[in-house]
């Protein structure tokens, strides 16, 4: 086995996290209940989550995906109460 | 001019909201400097901003992301210090 350093390549990580179904979200039903006032009766569902964007450095895109999933569940998410959704971007070579 | 009323068209909206540059991300700084604690020291540039889903009733795909636009800059963000991405996805016909 070779422990020769694999080259790292930057990835972008795109990362919803949002209520799980039934959980309560008390953001979004401010949201839902100012908007007929403003006009827009036709407007329904809202749910409101965080965004958070990274950079991280891994070999592979796979890698990166297992790691950003980790932090997701041990710091970025509750999974008691929220989902996460990941999406993985290649940036450049590092 | 006919005013028989068009078949509304239910459309699912992703709305992304974030700092815009430039500007303090408070939430994004203590995350970042939380990650090299926990053994993340590949993660960088660590943005936080809010993600909103909602479903809104319109004629077309062009209408409702018209729509959608008008509610980010009236309620959904600040345009002084945000930025926001819209994704908008059919669902059913109403």
């Amino acid at each position: 086995m070779s422990f020769r350093a694999q080259p790292l390549i930057r990835f972008e990580a795109r990362i919803e996290v949002g209520h799980r179904p039934g959980i309560l979200d008390p953001q979004g039903g401010v949201i839902e209940r100012a908007l007929p006032a403003l006009g827009y009766g036709n407007v329904s569902h809202v749910r409101v989550g965080k965004s958070i964007r990274l950079a991280v450095e891994a070999p592979d895109e796979a890698a990166a995906r297992a790691q950003v999933e980790e932090m997701c569940r041990r710091l970025l998410a509750n999974p008691v109460i929220e989902d996460f959704s990941i999406e993985i971007f290649s940036a450049e070579t590092v």
